[in-house]
């Protein structure tokens, strides 16, 4: 797909896997509803192992490699006060990840998934997108095909994609109102936990970014770029290509969740292969959420980024798929049903 | 302990083991302040691991070694037709979850966790507590000493206690209510997935078990002891050694909560060393860990038993001490604060 566009690498992705495969979600739909526990008593986790095993195109899902793939990357927004933590908190942090001391290290090697952080533009802010876009349309492809190109190779049956970038849920607030409506006031948190002078910094930039395209109707990739940052394009090419390959994942808070809505926006159903790993406290993400219709496995309060959330959940998505393919039915335990 | 009543052991182990460790808890609250993450951005989390470093009386929590103990038991009142399933499911599962094929097998072996299984009164139903007491004194106290004989040389760190006994439902409702008051219609809900008339027979066997005290205020343990069930006062005893033992536990559903609520009961902070792993859709269960103060990890619309909501939520714990305990601080990451 080297010669594609983003969009056409999007559609092509789509029209390879229409959906999941429907012979899995048959059988891991009926062994669900015979392995030995009442009917019903595990729904909402039978859900979750429905899901992976259609997306798996395997009848009997399980979750064997899990795999992170977090992408850094700077915002020229940052010089505007947006964050509490000056922008080199961004390279000293991908330090502290790839060195394993930090929380996304740590939780996944707690839970068994393999990380890979990737650097798409630290120390190489973006462009200032309350007077400019945010990037060029090739930096946008480049970004793009960086995070399609993390994934292309990868071994995983559990895909789960994070970011770091100071300054970016300010970026992720202007995409996620360019992509479902509403003022700076409906999608602006705190982030890492700028105080109310920051807050209101924050409100300020989204809605000067969403000014420049106040007349505009800019398609979903098109907000992406005049307003994301590169780390949230790749991981809309990520997602773009674990569609591609038909590999399930599990989201990440705010900044990933607004990140990879684009694609869904761009075409409706892109991302059925994903599943709401959390919801964090940045009010947005409940509101993200609830547009894209997923409901979050867990509700605990987090605001880190850096794919932790998700990490959290990941266990939950192994257990469902353990629940069910390796519990034995009824018939095989020799126990009786319901009388 | 041997000589000493049910009760005796509880305030002898209260007395030992009077809270958590404060050195703990300082030093657990103190690293979770200075990891390399925006000040509050894993709170929920962090209490976890700060709960858990006190109870496990270690400045460096961590869940290496997790255990659980599941107990099974048969119920007089079962014959009055409140389970969906006949009494020899009881067996039948136990056999289920001995050869690793139940829920809580396979959820243990994926969570790391070693299972040991427990019969204390399978095929030797306690009396039906609508017309008796369910157990005579020396049942009770030889199920709560089958309880804490199971965890007294346990070698854990985090520890869950289940149940199995087909009517067991009914017996927590009836133990809940006469613990908190209200009547069967506050604590009766559908258990394995009864049919309305089922759920009306559940209601009066309990309404009835409850008016053999109308008059009578009796203790909580004694409220176990007339309406519980064998499985029931084994979780109690087993929790009364663990806390003796300063062993962390995690609760898993209406029952376990149920049968550990006697002791909270029984003592005010006897419970304390007790987090909850989940809630159910059992409604008895919002209503007992709102009664105890407790706000569970997990919301997932379970309703099994079998230690399994608390086995789903077991990594959540580990992966909360990890990411205290294993996350480098803002100074040994050399990683720059807010600004």
């Amino acid at each position: 797909m080297t010669g594609l566009s983003p969009l056409q690498q999007l559609q092509a992705a789509v029209a390879a896997v229409p959906g999941p495969d429907d012979a899995s979600l048959a059988a891991v739909t009926d062994r669900a509803s015979s392995v030995v526990r009442p009917a019903g008593a595990f729904a909402r986790l039978d859900d979750v192992a429905i899901w992976l095993g259609g997306w798996q195109r395997r009848p009997d899902p399980l979750v064997r490699r899990p795999a992170v793939v977090i992408f850094g990357g700077d915002h020229g927004v940052a010089a505007r006060g947006v964050s509490a933590y000056p922008t080199e908190v961004t390279a000293a942090m991908a330090g502290a990840i790839a060195g394993g001391v930090a929380t996304s290290s740590v939780l996944a090697d707690a839970n068994g998934a393999i990380l890979t952080f990737v650097d798409v533009g630290i120390g190489e802010p973006t462009n200032d997108f309350t007077v400019e876009d945010a990037m060029s349309p090739e930096r946008f492809a480049a970004s793009w095909n960086a995070g399609r190109d993390a994934i292309a190779e990868l071994d995983t049956d559990l895909l789960i994609l994070g970011e770091l970038g100071i300054g970016n849920t300010t970026a992720a607030a202007a995409v996620a109102a360019g992509l479902y409506g509403g003022s700076a006031r409906d999608w602006v948190g705190r982030g890492t936990g700028v105080d109310d002078e920051g807050l209101e910094r924050k409100r300020q930039t989204v809605d000067a970014g969403l000014a420049r395209f106040a007349n505009e109707a800019p398609a979903p990739l098109d907000v992406l770029r005049r307003v994301g940052g590169t780390e949230l394009v790749a991981m809309a090419g990520a997602a773009t290509e674990a569609r591609r390959r038909s590999i399930p994942v599990l989201l990440d808070g705010f900044i990933a969740t607004a990140a990879m809505a684009t694609i869904e926006r761009a075409m409706p159903g892109a991302l059925d292969h994903a599943l709401a790993g959390h919801c964090s406290t940045e009010p947005g993400h409940r509101r993200l959420l609830d547009a894209l219709g997923k409901r979050p496995l867990l509700d605990l309060d987090l605001r880190l980024g850096e794919a932790s959330g998700a990490l959290v959940a990941l266990s939950i998505v192994a257990s469902a798929a353990a629940s069910v393919t390796n519990v034995a039915t009824f018939a095989e335990a020799e126990v009786a049903g319901p009388s």
